[in-house]
């Protein structure tokens, strides 16, 4: 008989093992690299990254849920249906995320980067994140745990949802529609948005405009949400001080790309928020005693909202 | 009439015209240059950087108080007496001390000065602060806002003071003569220490050797407190990864000092908590209220503690 659970992973994925484990204790399973051919025929649970498995889902007529070991499942977006439970891995990113984006806020205004390297004394006076407004894109539970932290630190937070409902941590969310309001006197613009069409583009010339005069800008979400060009064009004309971006609308980016060499751009490499080891085993164990039950897995993607 | 309150200030100093209008309203008051030759024989408050009132305590037979305009008053330590209140500027430091302590933090473990400066694709995963344990030594006023900063993060902060008297925001406080342990396994070390004669040479080898293996210490207290030799061999040693110093012995740091070159050593330039220009104008109208009024003024320096 075909495998009822199909993990697709690399040797270096430490995560199946256990994973394998609890679901040997249900099902049929078998483990296979990115790469093997594999019969899926009898598949009702797929385990792995988006991009991954996506090549695989036209020959598993009897899949019926898909634990994704990423947060962004944009890689599926074209086989999302009522049918098909599909839940990302959440509520492990924050703690990271957190750390990445106050990280690198201090580090620009407390001039860090150049503090580093810098070899004769220089009592300089530097500037201070204290006061600041943070506006971050995304306002959902990563943003909540991004949100807490930046507060400790004495920064306004307001967030930008789909609904504007209001999220714990954020002084206030707007919804999508009201992005050029949320955008406005934006000292930090920080996007921790899901690839999805709703996002397409929407950190353009139109909303860059509209932060405060020498605006930090951070993408964390996905690289789809920024207009490379607009984004260039700010830095360019000073309107923007810095960008820190993390994701790309291809990745890894190319070495030859022109933002490696643009002035006031950082770029880090989709390293804001790994996976912890331990996280998707404890993630798949909660999910799967929910799946057995038949019960509503918790954090499944909702199709026609595409996250 | 010689004046009543001196205040020596610098030009460049930007709270000095707030603060003469205070004093004026009750008293004959002049503003001096560090170096200008003032009568001061009928001075009853002295309001400026403690390295430079010093010299004119000698000069003021009728002081009565003296109101600091840094957090650090070790500069008038042999003056302290019963008869003399001493009000170090409060207060007003513990934001941008943790922002620089935990930008700091952040910005070594999550990589971000290699990261800065990288121009191609490298998804290695970063360190994590989350779940460390950080010890705090000078678990005072400022302390505890260092530690509500870095609890947000999933940090375990504990402190050190003379008393081991606990403190908002501090898991445990340990006391001076409990050192040894309190130094025990800690991930990060941070000394935000005043200069007493309790402090010197405190962060010597005995203590180094307790922290957890590749610690990162930092000095934002005042130099006396580490013996600098001690401190290369730990990190030559690769017993401590990493030390960020904000303070020295002797300041500005010489240009041919050797910790400018020691491997894993970053100098700043007493910049982690500079004086806001708002806060001694505040601070000093509060302490002139009681002191008109005949009452103790808050924060004042015990002359038996030294701080």
């Amino acid at each position: 008989m075909g495998a009822e659970v199909l993990i697709v992973a690399r040797e270096s994925d430490r995560w199946v093992d256990a994973v394998a484990g609890l679901a040997r204790e249900h099902f049929q399973v078998t483990v296979a690299s990115p790469e093997a051919s594999v019969d899926t025929s009898q598949v009702r649970i797929l385990i792995g990254a988006p991009p991954d498995l996506r090549s695989r889902l036209a020959h598993c007529p009897k899949l019926a849920w898909i634990q994704s070991t990423w947060a962004g499942i944009d890689a599926l977006r074209e086989h999302m249906s009522p049918s098909l439970t599909i839940t990302p891995l959440k509520g492990v990113f924050g703690a990271s995320m957190s750390e990445f984006v106050l990280g690198w806020l201090l580090a620009l205004e407390r001039n860090i980067i150049v503090r580093a390297h810098q070899k004769h004394w220089l009592p300089e006076v530097e500037g201070n994140v204290v006061g600041k407004r943070l506006g971050i894109m995304g306002a959902g539970d990563i943003g909540s745990e991004v949100a807490h932290r930046a507060r400790a630190f004495g920064l306004e937070v307001t967030g930008l949802n789909s609904s504007g409902e209001d999220q714990p941590g954020f002084t206030r969310c707007y919804a999508t529609d009201a992005r050029d309001e949320f955008a406005c006197g934006l000292d930090y613009l920080v996007s921790i948005l899901p690839a999805t069409q709703a996002t397409d583009g929407i950190v353009n010339d139109n909303l860059l405009a509209r932060l405060a005069p020498g605006a930090i800008f951070m993408n964390v979400g996905r690289g789809n949400a920024v207009v490379e060009a607009d984004l260039a064009a700010a830095l360019q004309r000073g309107a923007l001080r810095y960008a820190v971006l993390d994701v790309f609308e291809e990745e890894p980016l190319a070495d030859d790309h022109p933002l490696w060499h643009t002035p006031g751009v950082f770029i880090t490499s989709h390293t804001a928020a790994p996976t912890p080891d331990t996280a998707i085993p404890a993630v798949f164990a909660r999910n799967l005693k929910q799946f057995l039950a038949g019960a509503p897995l918790k954090g499944a993607v909702d199709p026609r909202r595409g996250y």
